[in-house]
């Protein structure tokens, strides 16, 4: 078996650190670029990584999906709300029998691309947990963590032995990369399990205008990003997707140990962009309603960021 | 029985407004004024009254309360903020069983400023339904409504009976001026009843920046002003004080028949004054919550609110 040829849809800050990773791992990896293509073409792609120093790669760099060869693994990097425009390139890039990474946050996002792609195609979900964001053109800046969890979604691998040993395939690079990787038997929970973070974080940034470390500090944020975050893993139990008893007092303690981060959902709103209301919020909220658990502060938040965004949107 | 003498503490756009009603109302109406004082004393005092036309008045006005007469009714359209420091001013200008009139929003205000008051003095609510606010030096733009609803807290008048005669004197006086004026039996219930108006629109005028017009627009928004007012409807009966059934419905219909306003709350967070959170949030909060009803979004609110409050403050 030739050693399988990787390529990262989407070289932001996810797909640039991670792909660096799996480059470092000794992989073969291919980056799709846009906006940054000319820079690293002549400099090169780089992570200024609070722990792994400066790492600087030439790598092969793309500026169409139909230019790069067919790959094993595709890891999109993406943001959620372009999911669909995506399909095209992962049909020109995906070798037979591909295994798609969704590195993306929020639920729901691998049943919702499921139904565009081909039966042949596996598709996992991989969660990161990082602290990073794109500073100049070609140069990613890594603050803080820098984790993945991977877990196996659907595709021609059925036996649950066979798709977590698919996970811990990639977990494995990562791993061998120096990261906290880890392969998990349920990507929902692995799903929920982020979202106690992505939800009150990226909401009250916008909302509240604020960093991290604000946030923190007054008790009054502070207690109601707890309440979110009891939300959250109160809906992931009640969904049938119980988390670690001690997962919000760590995750707690990980965010008040990290420097101020500005979480993605800032960035895209103070862009202009369409935020991941749907994947982060909408469906949450959903699948708990189904099942008739209720979550006001996390329903209020997304109230106000759907406000927030049609005016930003419109103006 | 001379003729009751009339003082106005705070002639911002609450106190210069109803000031003007009573003295049209053919009262002797007395006013303690700060900033707008030499305004006022050349050109008078003027009301662009969206239902009374324009009105005038050059009233007798002060700068300090020691020179006032004594008043045999007070009332003060002050912000909740500053209640305990009007202590002294009240003393100055009241007359023997005088009756003090708190034309203030929010929950609590006579509770908290009885025991500062002699028991002499009668005390009472007087909850204000208008949108107004102060336009140029000495004039006040009123926009919208312009009720008010009196009901007795506490002092000499210790027969049910006799409050509501006095609560119906001042009303007398308001309706003949034209305004919808209305004694209650209960103030405690008039209380929680405009705060079902103040909860949702002030705090949220203030997170999303935007006035009522924007807020009633957005179907997110909307729901989540309704989510709020059946909060405090719900708080209210949970601490025995029904409102009306039909009360959220029409508070929402004439919201959306009002042009575009902006609660006195996002004024004072504009202007970097400290916001109302005691009187309209607080204690309605730690109300209900001795009665055991959540309050979930309104909780939510006045996190956030002290958050940017303090940031507000400190910069």
């Amino acid at each position: 078996m030739h050693q399988p040829r990787i390529g990262i849809l989407g070289t932001g800050a996810i797909g640039g650190f991670y792909g660096l990773m799996l480059a470092k791992a000794a992989q073969e990896v291919h980056f799709l670029l846009r906006s940054d293509y000319e820079q690293v073409a002549k400099h090169g792609l780089r992570v200024n990584s609070v722990t792994q120093g400066q790492l600087q790669l030439s790598p092969p760099i793309y500026r169409d999906a139909a230019d790069m060869p067919p790959c094993d693994w595709i890891f999109i990097a993406t943001k959620t709300t372009s999911n669909p425009d995506l399909v095209p390139a992962i049909l020109k890039v995906a070798a037979p029998e591909a295994k798609i990474v969704l590195m993306q946050n929020g639920l729901g996002v691998e049943d919702a691309l499921r139904p565009l792609l081909p039966g042949n195609l596996h598709l996992l979900g991989g969660l990161c947990f990082i602290c990073a964001h794109r500073g100049e053109q070609g140069i990613i800046e890594h603050e803080a963590m820098g984790g993945i969890n991977l877990a196996y979604h659907s595709g021609p691998a059925s036996d649950p032995a066979q798709q977590l040993a698919i996970a811990q395939q990639a977990a494995n690079w990562f791993k061998s990369a120096g990261l906290d990787a880890n392969a998990m038997q349920d990507l929902a929970t692995a799903r929920w399990q982020k979202l106690v973070w992505n939800a009150p974080y990226n909401g009250l940034s916008v909302v509240l205008n604020s960093g991290t470390e604000a946030l923190m500090q007054h008790p009054d944020t502070l207690a109601l990003i707890q309440d979110i975050m009891q939300e959250v893993t109160g809906a992931a139990r009640a969904c049938g997707h119980p988390l670690p008893e001690d997962l919000v007092g760590k995750m707690l303690k990980n965010t008040q140990r990290m420097s101020d981060y500005l979480p993605s959902m800032y960035h895209d709103f103070a862009l202009k962009r369409p935020m991941e209301l749907e994947a982060i919020y909408e469906r949450a909220l959903q699948q708990a309603h189904q099942v008739g658990f209720a979550m006001p502060k996390t329903q209020m938040l997304l109230h106000s960021l759907k406000f927030l965004e049609q005016r930003s949107l419109s103006h």
